[in-house]
């Protein structure tokens, strides 16, 4: 029986739960002053090749609203695509956080925001000046809601439209790592050198366990980002704990080999399902996460036969199935073999 | 060298660390629907002799502001101490969470709220109707602020008030362990049998390494609570691991013998502290942590002795000892070793 | 030439200014507990043949933004037509007022909320639980942002769908007199009467200074306005000229004699302009406001004529038209004359 | 009898209602941009002898608020006296406008900030870095909440605290009007020539219907002023009705004369009480509000002879007499020939 519904449901990679356990004896200055979160910090600036400021908190939610309210003030408004976790998925967390500022989504295939959409709802929605918004931030994911990659170019190309208005580009990169797996380009290629302004790195669905880097490469549009993320109440005493994650997640590339793994299992099952009829994929579904239509009654068998996955609520007719970096072959074969025999039967 | 710096900068207790080591292998369903959170639930239930509904958070502060923002509306008033960790260490993060209400503080012997003087300030900050607040909680510390434990009966005056106002009260209960650990009354007797409305339980400070529980005895007050937490960003998505580290912590009473240990290592400290001349205390100073009146070169050359512990910025000449479950017989020794030659010195 | 730029662009009514000059001498207590406003109230409750609780503010964005924040949690959700002013024209002032509610639009011909939309909007936003938003205000105008006017059956088709849902039905009614003017349906008729829980009942545009009432009707919801509107700022402290402005307004019916003034300059503009070829209706456009689809060199052209009117962001090609209390049949003659040459000449 | 109540229960100059009505036929372009607007915005800039950005709103705590607002984050700190408009009397507009910023309050003789208190607060407040809050603006009243006045050194003294520390120096300037009058000291000497950064400058109090104007010197820091007020729901859209006000209000110094009376009056009104026995000042009362003590039998006897005003309610034993542009001299007499009575007669 396989569970493909969520990464989130994996638990903790035994190299980082190995690496808390360490951590657990002895004192350390506790709210991020310890030596092991400088060391962290150091880490990521040399992923990224570049000098960031880095800050770590416990979820996802925190990291892209600590993120976005850096950039955005309450009066401004922040671009999405529809399909976005930002837009549905975080209650009004964005809202709070921002103090109110205002989200819009436009649409695009495979959760991309569509550029010339976005353009358009950009100049729209701060038309009428202070009647309106003060457009601030655009928010992309990589990988996508519906698990597309985007590359260089494309970052560069929302990254452009940031610019010459005035804004900020952020990503949520609870799934970056997904992202960077198996490809050529590299942290630094996806984010500052396509005029990214902030990343929120996710570790947690890759292995960690509660463990997210809010990633400025903007380090002077960044000042305020340590008093939000405490009055959010997301500032850890023990917060070598963080630090202890992310360092384990980033020794010998732990966080790569996990996403690797993840995406592998997610393409072997995207390569046997294709050869099943009837079924159909909703997005490109590249990496570790498969958008697939499938009629109804086969979703119902598949789950009567004890395979976890959710239906996705936007898309109809559209289930989506998440790899991990602890899915196994077994369970992928499992899976479809269940699923073969269905397409046969019907 | 002793480290009296502060209750967070212990680690974590090898059985909780255990704990989450044991749930880091496996499958669980995300976003405390999983089996063991149920099961913590069920045991507060117990600990606590009541139905409660408990929501688990990673820090302090997210509980407090959680907790406090479930009971009070923007346009409301919360009443605490001068001393209180939310008047004085949590930024504006109650602001955050209640979306603008106000804080009123009040002084009182040992960071306990003065009972007359909290009623003049309710009465004055709601007095002008529309114009002014709508008082809302009593907010008080257990430990509070400066180390002292209420009894059931000085809860109970403060129940007494706020229901006789509409309001609520509410206890930071961060070192909750500490006031409970080493006496004969129960949790239930500290908190709903003298008229509480909510908890914020700690047990980051005594041995967790990110985990407070919120819990509400006044659960029809609390239907909002969840999603409060959820658009903090405090809803963990592996949220199993905030339940494992409650569960070891509830398991044989560990969280009790933590706190006695650490009080007990607080009042031999206190002990030999009181028997060096020159030394004060500047509160009643009943569990783990002590606050002491010394001159500044006194301390200065403890610091250089290489113990580490603070000055309390809002009482002159005054610094604060904490000790943890940590700490050892040996720490306290050589300090008051180090302190008593200073002394002689002197 | 005329202009037709905004309802907000006309002065006050002689009667209006009169009696706000009559209320100039003299004492009164401040802040609304008046007599003229106690009388005010009174008849706001006569007018709607119901009790009311009946709040009056200086602005539109003020009684909208109260009125919403009064029904909606910082959590919640507020459902809106995409062309709708709340969505469009008042900032984040939504976001501010309800501590950070999330708007979500619909489409719909004549900015009337397409029901079926509506239903799929509200659905998907609130299906994920703590994780989106709590359904919680459906928010129409009437008239509607594009000049149409609803049905006591239309109103009653969304209260039902918002009891449905444990939802309120807020109107918008900053040009509620134009929607009630020269037809039968009463005041009750479209709101309490068709399940409407609170209006924001305009007076600026039709011809006061700056006064807006927001009507509840639902009372035992409204407890809160009254706090809320202070905290906003919006409580007059001379606050009789609120009300001698809505005792001016209400007398003699000069609401409806001003708004079937307005309306009937509208239909005479929009049949004249129903004759002149090439010039056609993006909506129903039936009371005082007439959005109208011309070549853009015929719109400069009028602009260089000297009269006053605005492109319409959000419809390709669209110009608005309002006529107000004060628009005279002579200036809607000459600018149908100017167009009728041009039109010609083209 | 005499109407001590409050300078808001007066009703509006001739003048300044005559003004109204002047403008009240004609259109004139919405939102602020009209002619009337723009020449009001001249006539601050002359009457300060300096360039300034200058936004009219309705209300004084708007007024405060949104300058508040415009100068501090929502994670920092205001600090005013204890005594303060802003600290009793707007209920959480500050926390609403600031999105969550804390006030602290100090003592001080004559609602007077106690400067060095003020230090060893601010110092406080910040003290813990990110734990505590970014002391941002110290707020000041002129007239101060208890009828004092401040000369241009006292307000000086302020400034540079303000500066050194990177903060910012406001004036709730709500009787601006009284504390200029009949002195020496010109607009300018009391405000940016003295190190102001921003006023709150009143006219509701002194003769207007809902006028108040912020004054802001500090141009580059204002930035987000108007956006501010917008999302409050601030801006009028006959906003021509504001700039009316304010242009009558500053004809012919008018302002002044209208203060000039009130302080007369006031002044009046002291010299008559000091020589009755048993009657004191609860504060230096300079201008037109007087705060008195004396017995609760002889207020309750002169409130039934029909004088009006309050006790207040945080002085035991004391009343506020407020006098205005309107009150006559035979009020004056006829209070103090009451309280005579009286006090021969106890």
């Amino acid at each position: 029986m396989a569970n493909f519904g969520s990464d989130n449901a994996s638990g903790v990679h035994p190299k980082i739960i190995e690496a808390m356990a360490l951590s657990a004896s002895g004192m350390a200055p506790a709210y991020g002053v310890d030596e092991l979160t400088k060391s962290v910090e150091q880490r990521l600036a040399s992923l990224f090749e570049t000098d960031v400021t880095a800050l770590l908190v416990g979820t996802g939610t925190a990291a892209n609203c600590i993120g976005l309210a850096t950039f955005c003030s309450p009066f401004g408004g922040i671009f999405a695509h529809a399909e976005s976790h930002i837009a549905n998925d975080e209650s009004t967390a964005p809202e709070l956080y921002t103090g109110g500022a205002r989200q819009f989504t436009v649409g695009g295939d495979d959760a991309k925001p569509n550029l010339e959409e976005l353009v358009q709802k950009i100049d729209v929605s701060g038309a009428r000046g202070v009647h309106s918004v003060e457009p601030a931030v655009i928010a992309i994911s990589n990988l996508t809601e519906l698990g597309a990659r985007f590359s260089p170019d494309e970052i560069a190309a929302y990254s452009e439209l940031a610019k010459s208005l005035g804004m900020k580009l952020f990503i949520d990169g609870a799934r970056f790592a997904n992202a960077v797996a198996g490809e050529s380009d590299s942290p630094a290629d996806l984010t500052w050198r396509a005029g990214v302004d902030a990343l929120s790195f996710g570790a947690t669905k890759n292995g960690a366990m509660a463990a997210e880097a809010i990633v400025f490469f903007n380090k002077s549009a960044a000042v305020n980002a340590e008093r939000i993320r405490k009055r959010g109440g997301h500032l850890w005493s023990k917060h070598r704990f963080l630090a202890a994650q992310f360092d384990a997640f980033l020794d010998d590339d732990l966080w790569l080999a996990n996403a690797r793994h993840a995406n592998q299992m997610g393409q072997s099952l995207k390569s046997q399902l294709q050869a099943i009829p009837g079924i159909e994929f909703a997005s490109v579904s590249e990496a570790n996460e498969l958008f697939v239509r499938m009629p109804k009654p086969q979703a119902e068998a598949l789950w009567e036969c004890g395979h976890a996955f959710y239906e996705w609520p936007s898309l109809e007719g559209t289930y989506r199935l998440v790899t991990s970096f602890t899915t196994e072959q077994a369970e992928v074969d499992a899976f479809c073999a269940d699923l073969r025999a269905l397409a046969t039967d019907g």
